[in-house]
């Protein structure tokens, strides 16, 4: 265990909470966020948990001026029994550290940040929702509070962890959607940030998603930097094809994101003996599936939607309708088999499950 | 002219000002800062020049999640008479409404931003510095201040200045660095951000910085993300080399930043009758012409540095020595020159100066 302590200091004037039947995505907050601050002198300390609040950081700390920031996107489920649990949280902080890694963030405590999430989580356990489908999301980043216009890693940081009710993805049910493959911006390139959860991959991403949003497109499948022909991830999640009786889904190759999901299906596959494969996949090939009737199905892959089934791709002036635009087995197997571990409706078979204890 | 009226508020406890004679960069920031604020409803409103103090932000707001936020820098130069002007605003306020554009954020109103700017200065006009190659940094920025955790554009921002007196670049004049060329990290890829100054473009340099500042040079010589073989930008500067009687810079391909200063080096060297290109150059080109004595200069340009001679490049296990590691005529009469005229030595042939009266 950790040397860290956690101060506490409760917030005494607790927020009226919203309608927990209308909570769409990352709009309320709780009443408390975690803090750890890191100096070059301390490194990390100073762990506390606090009413949530504004935070104050000068006009000239690097995080507003060359983004040096990663962060992380997990959620708690409330089960029937009332326990509230967490899916592979070890998961998240060890990308937490690659994250850091990459853009010259000091390394964090990955057990002390699980506990600092449990504690969190706990002290605000009011704000998990019940519902089906809904859950608390937890949001923990790091940002670069250093007052310095120089291009050089910050020398103050701090750690914080805030906490979202949010409603179910899918108000009736999975349900596939259209996607539009984007060839002209890219989201990232090998050499670049792409592995890394980082801000500048998402500002990146804004204006195609603008984009195709016009044009009735719920997300955008992006292609790689380079040849804009290899298949990297569709908005941002991991995606997967289903070819004839095999799933592939596209290699990890430095530009595109490590998801705790996608790993989670790649596992539960293989435990299932549906032959996976991590592979390069051009968007011609995809293409080419889809004509000789070998494209069965095609899903996006991520913490918020868990599953998202793609029933229609728009590749130029071409269209690919997938499954008659349902949602297909192997899709809607993965999707009812990963909720119903993370809600505790199913058993814990690969120890994915953490509890959080009250 | 613009609608916008500017409100003041005073700052009452002027802070001591630092040592002139030692300032760096960026680490000093003056008595008072300009806002303007955008919402949905009331767009650009409320402008205000109010002290220097720490932004209160939610900790959910969008530019520590997804980093939607640009950024300009330009500078104040004082004259020997004692005027204090302004070098090319315009074109930085243009390039922060290109800039806007790419990220989704609303355009701003680029004469008014410049009336901004202009009366802020001069409100902080004891903070700009005299001394040979010292000057006021001007850092104007926008940031995202919705709490949202969707991944879209934020519905509010924050139009800001900053301003910080900033110490001469060259402490015992001009001088070359030695500069590294890049083959494992990538600044930026076309489809990307690189050509708008945006956070994330910098965050994704700080990891290939850190590693050859270990080294011991002074930065990076990025190359294009694609083929990793056309020469892109040097640190956070464009670059030029001198071949034989001509100077050659990399064309503005989307990727590569449309700098001010290197705009400026063009327009001179056309006025001087030195011929000048702006192509494609790949790396193994300049070490081909190193080899046959005909690169015989090679600098950066940027608005920090104005002209950073380049004495050495490594690429690979390749050593290039560039004019024996001296500062080239080319090189000097362009710092010369644009230092004269920012600083009003010179005459302001092209129309270059903005004065800021009081």
């Amino acid at each position: 265990m950790s040397a860290y302590t956690i101060t506490y200091i409760k917030n005494e004037n607790k927020k009226e909470k919203p309608d927990f039947d209308n909570l769409a995505f990352g709009k309320y907050f709780t009443d408390h966020m975690f803090i750890l601050d890191y100096s070059e002198q301390k490194e990390w300390h100073n762990a506390r948990i606090v009413p949530y609040k504004p935070l104050q950081l000068d006009p000239a700390a690097i995080v507003f001026h060359y983004g040096q920031t990663v962060f992380e996107g997990l959620k708690a489920y409330k089960t029937k029994s009332g326990d509230i649990q967490l899916f592979r949280p070890n998961k998240n902080m060890e990308r937490l550290n690659r994250s850091n890694e990459r853009m010259c963030i000091p390394e964090i405590d990955e057990e002390f940040a699980i506990e600092a999430i449990k504690n969190l989580v706990e002290i605000d356990k009011d704000w998990v929702p019940d519902a089906p489908g809904t859950s608390l999301y937890i949001r923990p980043f790091i940002i670069s509070t250093e007052p310095y216009l120089g291009v050089s890693p910050s020398s103050t940081y701090q750690f914080i962890i805030i906490l979202s009710p949010v409603g179910a993805y899918y108000e009736e049910g999975i349900n596939p959607v259209r996607i539009a493959v984007e060839n002209e911006f890219v989201r990232a390139v090998k050499g670049g940030t792409g592995e890394a959860k980082t801000a500048g991959n998402y500002a990146s991403s804004l204006k195609a998603q603008e984009m195709v949003s016009n044009k009735g497109y719920a997300q955008v499948l992006w292609l790689d930097g380079i040849e804009k022909k290899y298949i990297e991830e569709v908005g941002s999640m991991n995606v997967f094809f289903v070819i004839n009786d095999e799933v592939i889904t596209p290699e990890l190759n430095g530009s595109i994101l490590n998801g705790v999901t996608r790993n989670s299906v790649i596992t539960l596959l293989n435990h299932w003996n549906i032959p996976v494969k991590e592979r390069k996949i051009t968007m011609e090939e995809i293409y080419e599936y889809a004509q000789n009737g070998e494209l069965k199905e095609a899903f996006g892959a991520g913490t918020a939607a868990v599953i998202s089934p793609i029933g229609e791709l728009s590749w130029n002036d071409k269209k690919i309708e997938i499954n008659d635009g349902k949602t297909g087995k192997i899709s809607f197997d993965l999707y009812e088999t990963l909720t119903g571990i993370q809600y505790g409706r199913d058993e814990d078979i690969f120890d994915w499950i953490v509890k959080v204890k009250f």
